[in-house]
């Protein structure tokens, strides 16, 4: 990797647009490489070097036709990322400091500071800004204990167990004392959520009935359920809920590619159980990240809670392989794209 | 009809039983008309001629192989019904006394007064205690104001608006000060809810295309939905909510009978609505049915609450007639099967 001052030598932008809408998964010809001239701030505003790039199963739904207002043909695909300020003409951003914002799948962002919050990278490595102390890490802090409202020794069930989001939120309901399920696909990922992270128990959907395995590890009932996938396995957990369960709606991983989202046919379970299932977005706790990630950073710093980054390389030419890898669940922990 | 006292002369008690698991909607062979004597109250225990059964949605759900715990084959029907007090030897329950309870789809019951509870014939006529004044009009009561956490000035959806339940809460909310939109079947119940009740609009789903009428009657989005029915319906307005929606989950009419139930595919839309899908069971509220009931009467009373019973007769033996034609869409307000 070079570092930021290599980085500013280089006088190109490398960018990746949307060329065509995806029908099901992306494939690489939905994806136009570009190229720029490196911009240079105007006033009031600043560019930055764009180091890593997160890698995120929402990417799918922002580009199709279907979502509120998705990503234009032709333009630089919308991504998360950390970089650093290599030139400024904004009073609150300078050169040198490290940033993370909606850069989008490019190598240099030029930006007027909306969305873009500093970053301290004494308080942990710049990837894990994407991880853990990121969205990532902050979604799942906001969504089990706020969304949810998770109470100690309550039984959770995570999805995408051993994803970005999920690796995070299983480990959170551990330090707030609570019995943790996660379900992940495959072996891997599954002896890694219960080995390293200290889940309570895994259940492999790619191999095991999930509604049969909770009947054995949550014989009580599910009391949170954190989801990220939705499909058939949302519909598993909507029949082992305890009473007054919530089901904390992360993601859709698995629908986002469906020609025709399938909904839960079990939603009806909800009623029975007394139970509730709520959509959040993460930005919504803006003016709570601070604090959010203090506490996140230190339990990273006690070793209660590990950041996992599975970090490719390549630039932002690999950014259609990493996400094929993303659908593909090949990843364990945060997928990230190292971009310079 | 006859009297209590005329009624406590009939010997026989007919009943009727569930003979066979419907597949889909049932049929007349699905239920068996048996006779028995009339029961004699033992010790603790007293007797009532029941004088109107309420037919519920609900019902199909019960006698389902997949519901949790399904009527037996071969027992008498659970029902909901109002009725008299004939013999007694319980010391709670007196000769002659007016009482609600689950005495299933028969002329007499006994019981031992579990689940029985007393009513007053001057607060409002007996059938009223199966529509606005019974369990349809406190589901709506606790489901709107409680679950839904209604607050004035918000605009409310209600599907299976000319039902038994549908209609009371729409009335409940416009009681409330909300702008209320009601979604029926047919022109006959989608003119009965804004003429006779005050909706400020109706949908008739039959003929419009649900989504494309909410943009209009609804523009600001949907803040509580009371959903009875499931469906396409749901999916409609799910595709139409208002930031931070409540969705009430009172029933899934449309699914009960499906083979195969139909979640709502657009159940993601609860994230970027950052929205809620709630299920509740009426009868967790009983202690504060006391005072819910007198507000509803005094509501009727005023002439701000209209409580419409469609009400059968031919007894027992319609009991299949009746379940169809609630099925089917038919009635007008709460359903109501007159016994004797």
């Amino acid at each position: 990797m070079l570092s930021g001052e290599g980085a500013q030598m280089n006088s190109v932008n490398r960018q990746v647009r949307l060329a065509a809408r995806p029908v099901g998964l992306p494939k690489p010809s939905d994806w136009e490489l570009t190229a720029e001239p490196v911009p240079a701030p105007g006033r009031g505003e600043f560019v930055v070097a764009v180091s890593y790039l997160s890698i995120d199963p929402v990417m799918r739904r922002l580009i199709d036709a279907a979502y509120r207002e998705p990503v234009a043909l032709g333009t630089v695909m919308e991504a998360g990322a950390v970089g650093r300020v290599t030139a400024s003409e904004h009073p609150g951003f300078a050169v040198g400091e490290h940033v993370y914002g909606g850069f989008g799948v490019q190598e240099f962002a030029c930006s007027d500071g909306t969305g873009v919050t500093r970053i301290d990278p004494l308080l942990g490595p710049l990837p894990a800004y994407l991880g853990a102390l990121g969205i990532p890490g902050l979604t799942a802090y906001f969504g089990l204990l706020e969304v949810g409202r998770l109470r100690e020794g309550e039984t959770v069930v995570i999805s995408g167990a051993a994803g970005g989001v999920g690796s995070v939120a299983g480990q959170i309901a551990k330090i707030s004392r609570c019995r943790v399920i996660g379900i992940a696909g495959g072996p891997d990922k599954c002896r890694w959520i219960v080995s390293d992270l200290g889940f309570d128990a895994a259940i492999d959907y790619k191999a095991q009935d999930v509604a049969a395995a909770l009947r054995e590890y949550a014989p009580g009932g599910v009391d949170v359920f954190f989801d990220n996938v939705g499909g058939e396995v949302l519909d598993a957990v909507l029949s082992r809920l305890a009473r007054g369960a919530r089901i904390v709606l992360s993601g859709g991983l698995s629908q986002y590619a469906a020609q025709q989202a399938r909904g839960p046919s079990n939603y009806l379970e909800l009623i029975a159980a007394r139970a509730s299932m709520a959509g959040f977005l993460t930005p919504d706790y803006a003016d709570r990240y601070d604090r959010a990630r203090a506490e996140l950073a230190g339990w990273l710093r006690e070793g209660q809670l590990i950041s996992r980054e599975d970090i490719l390389r390549g630039g932002v030419r690999a950014f259609p392989d990493a996400l094929s890898k993303l659908f593909a669940g090949q990843n364990i922990g945060k997928l990230i794209l190292a971009v310079q």
